[in-house]
């Protein structure tokens, strides 16, 4: 199946089993804002208790925070965010429709990539096996062509977007006639810069409100915390604070599901470390970050580091945690050696010293910080996405049926265990509810007595729960039940009273927590 | 000690400990808005499982939900909070300074009842034993002269908030020589509405952004998801949805720390009945959630109902459970029956059917809902204001000594385990950590080895650390460890290998939940 039919069919499933449902959907939703479903929030629940009882529990030098997401305006001027975080947008004056400069220019970009490799495509067919691409790049002309176009265009993109230079990008959409796909026109208005920030006002007087934002990353919020933390928790460096929150950003091209929303969920840890040591820290966190994804058990080939080249201003190492998507490998993970920059500019901006006393060295100094920041939602859907399975099995009477399984790691499934009476008499129900009474409070269980057993099996199957037991007439005689295996379906036979303790060890957090000490 | 000393005591012991900071603090702070510290977290997290999981693990018919913050502003019509969520407001010209007009009038007629009361007090003293206030009240001509201002501006007051009377509100401050406590002065402009929402818009095309809400409350989040759980998950009536998440007021007038605060956190539950048996549910609420409130042990006289005798529009019944805060008895729990007032008013405005297909009945019907909501930083105040003690302790060479602890319920407490090694040798620190390192992933444990033991103990003390244990070099020898118990300070002699057994035993919400079966 193609991988767009899959990202497609997941997007359905999320739906129908009550995953994550389209905001206000009855006011025919909002725009890139979603909502997560009786068993969308139990799985976010379970991966943020993941990352924060594997930061906070596992290491005895991280504690977290909860910080508001209004904070003081001026803030975001020493973050640099009301300066710089700003998106160029151009409209086209025939369609009214609002684009972003530099996303054109991207597909620009895009078109002569395809014409080229459709021109090695073409050759590739013709040639077969003797076909050498690198040399057919190096000397068909009409690769060529479109590669010198494409280097022109990219120097010129990449200049103006160091320079900030918006009528350069403006000039680059008109020189190479971009259209708007709507109105199919060339009639370009100037590109603007445009803040991601929502804005709103807070308080009234007669003087007027406070214009606030709404914070578009959780960092500030530890940032400025630092020193409270610090002292009242006594902290000694090297420490982090972790914190797990909203965050927003009026993104104008939001797209992929609850991969780029307007509203989403961080949860971020900032370190911080002594100058000269955060190279050092960088490269454990690094390591650290990703034995914490590969410990989910999702597929240690879906995940790549993509070290970037290009670093922010505030920046001196940064990489990627990147986890294959269905739409291709993406970010969903950030680690970033973020310097003294944010504590700096928060003590300039504020006037109150950020600096840290450190009692080995006897001396003040403002702390370095590596920032491990990830996109619950993006964690979300790596999750879902790789869990989702379609597969054939054998059905009634040999013939083969298909069945679609989440495959979620049983830590993380929203259901642990359903209870499924085999007839709906003779004590079997009773027996169900009383199983379900003795461990509800261990994990999360579910009651089902509609309809066939096999009907039930993949309605639990669609949602990732790892364990059906199956209450028969045997139950009732000798204490056993049926336990039957998400994964390979088989069945065994067990005790009542070993229930607790077979399911536990499979879902507890516990058994993730010993493969990352 | 006075109750307004403890509650100012408490507020800083908050910021000292690391469980409540102001939020912005380093830039002078941000008005009704607070961030939450190290441990102010690790409670609060307690707080929103208890409430979570007694909703979710203990009744099979609520499930959850996480609905954005951002909505569809229709909602906002369709709720009425875009018509009906105001304060009316109303400046002092010569000051600048804004008031809502409302808060005027009740200091206006709390003035006549302190004259009221002075009189009664003054005769009171005068006539010791034998004063009847009831027929001193009846009589005495200052009294009634008081009694009958009162009752005036009370009468015209209620008028007017019920007609939404903006006019008379101004005049009966006109009327009765309110004077701005700034200026001194009577020159008021008009009263004015002023809507509660946080704005903010989302989005930018060229025919201009959508302006939206911060949701005020995350109920109606649950309402336009009802059809969507109920079909997806299955759901027969009655059964509930339950949210924990953020909510937004632009309070005018915020005080009292985190008790009111302009960005706070919601745990609201919507259970969907049918009509007619709507009151029989709002009653069995009732009960269980004062029974929730009691099981944590805090009091069960810090706890009374107040059912409210004017209900709002959409409401057949409401009662607040209230809890004895330093500054009185408020609201920390709002229980409603809410008609079918919402899910009405959103099929009317979004042209969407709201209705359920009752199996049972075999008929169609707009469910009532019977919700039950209550504020995360309310309760969390509730706790840390019940927990607070100062008390004095035997300490040095029988000298008398303060300890100032929390008695935080345990299954709430930030820190379950504090492990103290005596000494800095021998041994002892390595036998503590790996005690840590045994237990760190069963519950939150800290460790210490700074300053004397007395002095570890009172910091434990002051977090509401229920278990702090010694290790001495009797432990290197038998593997003894010698267990103290935050609220009796008594010592007991424990194998390491029992504490896992013993700590859990008590901290584990489980047994908390057991009393609410």
């Amino acid at each position: 199946m193609a991988q767009e039919d899959v990202f497609k069919k997941l997007v359905a499933h999320c739906k129908e089993y009550g995953f994550v449902f389209q905001s206000s959907e009855i006011y025919d939703g909002l725009g890139a804002v979603y909502d997560y479903g009786q068993m969308g929030v139990e799985l976010k629940n379970n991966i943020k208790k993941y990352w924060w009882d594997s930061m906070v529990l596992l290491h005895e030098n991280v504690v977290g925070i909860d910080s508001a997401i209004f904070m003081h305006p001026t803030i975001w001027k020493a973050s640099g965010h009301v300066d710089a975080f700003n998106d160029p947008l151009i409209d086209n004056k025939d369609s009214k429709k609002r684009y972003r400069a530099d996303v054109l220019i991207e597909e620009l970009l895009a078109k002569y990539e395809d014409k080229m490799n459709k021109e090695v495509e073409k050759a590739a067919k013709k040639f077969g096996d003797s076909f050498d691409e690198a040399k057919f790049r190096e000397t068909n002309v009409r690769v060529l062509e479109n590669q010198a176009k494409w280097d022109e265009i990219h120097n010129r993109f990449t200049k103006a977007l160091n320079d900030s230079d918006l009528e350069e990008l403006r000039q680059i959409i008109v020189d190479y006639e971009v259209v708007c796909p709507i109105s199919g026109t060339r009639n370009w208005t100037d590109v603007r810069q445009f803040n991601l920030m929502f804005a709103t006002e807070m308080g009234s007087t007669a003087d007027g409100a406070l214009k606030v934002y709404l914070r578009p990353e959780t960092a500030q919020g530890i940032f400025v915390n630092f020193l409270n933390v610090q002292k009242t928790g006594r902290m000694k460096i090297p420490f982090g604070i972790a914190q797990i929150g909203k965050a927003f950003r009026n993104e104008i091209v939001a797209r992929q599901f609850i991969f780029r929303m307007r509203e989403f969920e961080q949860m971020e840890m900032q370190f911080f470390v002594q100058p000269g040591t955060e190279l050092e820290w960088f490269a454990k966190w690094k390591e650290t970050r990703l034995k914490w994804h590969k410990a989910l058990g999702l597929g240690d080939h879906k995940y790549r580091y993509h070290d970037h080249e290009k670093l922010a201003h505030y920046a001196n190492a940064a990489t990627d945690i990147e986890f294959q998507m269905p739409f291709g490998f993406k970010e969903v993970e950030g680690i970033h050696s973020r310097t003294d920059f944010d504590l700096s500019s928060h003590q300039q901006y504020s006037g109150k010293k950020m600096q840290y006393f450190d009692p080995e060295k006897g001396e003040n100094y403002i702390p370095y910080v590596i920032e491990t920041s990830i996109g619950v939602d993006r964690m979300f859907l790596s999750v879902l996405a790789a869990s989702y399975c379609e597969e054939e099995v054998d059905g009634k009477d040999g013939a083969k049926e298909s069945r679609v399984v989440l495959r979620i790691p049983p830590a993380l499934a929203p259901v642990k265990m359903a209870v499924l009476p085999l007839v709906k008499k003779d004590g079997l129900p009773e027996l169900a509810r009383q199983i379900i009474d003795d461990l509800k409070f261990d994990f999360n269980c579910q009651y089902d007595e509609k309809d066939s057993i096999g009907k039930r099996y993949r309605r639990q199957d669609a949602i990732g729960t790892p364990f059906c037991v199956t209450i028969d007439h045997q139950s009732t005689e000798d204490g056993t039940v049926t336990i039957r295996y998400r994964d390979t379906m088989e069945q065994d036979r067990v005790k009542i009273a070993d229930l607790q303790s077979i399911i536990t060890k499979k879902v507890s957090m516990k058994e993730l927590f010993k493969k990352l000490v």
